[in-house]
């Protein structure tokens, strides 16, 4: 099979998981999302699927997105460690969402796969997988933890043994606020430059991450969703979401890679909650179910074990 | 003197500077400050007075922070341009401050001054100073644009005719939000590495700097800190905050180099407002006051012939 012909087939199964993604969403809220598609010219060249919820019955802001981008060169910040790349054209695409529900008893998640090929006439085209799911709850429920974690090993199962050990680690090293000396949630799965084995498998590797992350949170949203909050509760939630963005901002490689090479700003800023809330040397009361997120929730732990 | 003498007046002024600034905003607001003084070792020590205000009557959230800093060691990205202060101990202190009135039509005002010297037995220290102030406002008025840069063009008067237009531009060109090309706001002063003249001029300098803030800004807070405003209103204000957000975590380098080098999250992160909003592909209708903030007020002018 000629590459081009596997790399359409990747951007059909991604267009794919983001509509099925789309409707479980869309299932679990009762409201349609909006669809926003477009195109960009430009030295990098692609376009994309912005599929966004504002203000929905369940879900105060969220966005699933899918993105492809070309250029006839890699960026310098994609070659520093692999000269081995430089000079060859590229492609890359991906879905990428995150999901903020209304209720702080719902757990924003977040999830990407992304595809990236780079070529030369007359070589061999140089080609990786990535992704993950990881998940940031306002208050924990250890039930949802294990099942996040139970389907986060379950997807890998069949792909090796220390897979999900070595991608769950991956994942908790990722999504760490290093002037906070805090975990951004309670992780999950992370992989990068993943090309072991044939390129079947690790397409195969992804899909399984990418259907993963829907068996991984849709049971979660059903049945915290409607749970009543009170006041406090949703300022604690606004206040957590702070440290969601400032991950983002000051640490996500694909958020500043995105913005400074001036990629779609308003698809990659998608990511940040709608309400957001700073507090100076805000503390919790000892004992207090805030303070237990702390305590027990955001320390990387074997979930799975925790049963 | 010997220069030990000047760092001490330095620190001296700096204290009663933050003093100075934070009985003016006690004065609009009605309300005291939270007063947290803190220490800090470790191979960069120092310390510092964190003032805050949060829900004043004014001021929804604002911190007047000094702090210093030293180590034996110059940081690897301070010496990263400069060579020859490889090997040198340093002193840093400064006076930082962001206000965040409650309502939209008072604008958010920055200031800041700081001196830094790097010393080495048996050689002259090498010294420098730094600082500015700037203005964002959610709503804007013309006069307060041109007051704000009367009163920066003043303080810089009789220190050369120059000194107002190249900081000015500094500032411009410093407060640019690149992934959204915007202005942070309308700008004002911007200075670094200040070491021209004489130790005295270049103090006295920032002296003028520190004053000019208080006279720029207390008559606008005063005039616009009561003005009714609705609830869309204060909508627009915590969206145009988000901005706000994303220039201190992706470019400021002072919050970057702050967070990166251990300093102290909670003192560096009070200019993050309290309540904030993102929200997707927001706009504006044509002719309304609030695109008039982004087609007028958000382009660099100069404001003191807008008379």
């Amino acid at each position: 099979m000629p590459f081009s012909k596997k790399i359409q087939e990747v951007k059909s199964y991604l267009l794919q998981l983001q509509d099925q993604i789309c409707d479980m969403i869309e299932t679990e809220d009762g409201k349609k999302c909006e669809r926003d598609h477009w195109e960009k010219s430009g030295p990098l060249k692609g376009g994309g699927r912005t599929h966004v919820w504002e203000n929905g019955n369940v879900i105060e802001k969220g966005g699933v997105n899918f993105s492809y981008v070309e250029g006839n060169k890699m960026p310098p910040s994609a070659t520093a460690n692999r000269p081995e790349l430089v000079g060859r054209s590229f492609k890359a695409m991906g879905v990428s969402l995150v999901i903020h529900p209304e209720s702080p008893f719902a757990p924003t998640s977040h999830a990407n796969v992304r595809f990236f090929v780079a070529e030369k006439d007359g070589e061999e085209p140089v080609w990786w997988f990535g992704g993950g799911f990881d998940m940031t709850p306002y208050y924990g429920f250890k039930e949802d933890c294990i099942h996040w974690h139970q389907t986060a090993f379950d997807c890998c199962q069949k792909f090796g043994p220390e897979k999900y050990s070595k991608f769950k680690k991956w994942c908790d090293d990722y999504f760490y606020l290093k002037h906070r000396d805090e975990q951004r949630g309670i992780g999950g799965l992370f992989f990068d430059d993943l090309n072991e084995g044939s390129f079947a498998d690790c397409f195969a590797f992804m899909k399984a991450v990418g259907e993963g992350y829907i068996k991984a949170y849709q049971p979660i949203l059903n049945r915290r969703k409607n749970l009543p909050y009170n006041k406090s509760q949703k300022e604690f939630q606004e206040y957590r979401r702070g440290r969601y963005v400032e991950f983002n901002l000051v640490f996500d490689r694909g958020t500043l890679f995105g913005l400074q090479s001036g990629g779609r700003t308003e698809s990659i800023l998608m990511s940040l909650p709608n309400k957001v809330r700073w507090q100076y040397r805000r503390e919790e009361d000892i004992g207090s179910i805030e303070q237990e997120l702390y305590d027990y929730y955001l320390k990387p732990k074997d979930w799975i074990k925790e049963k």
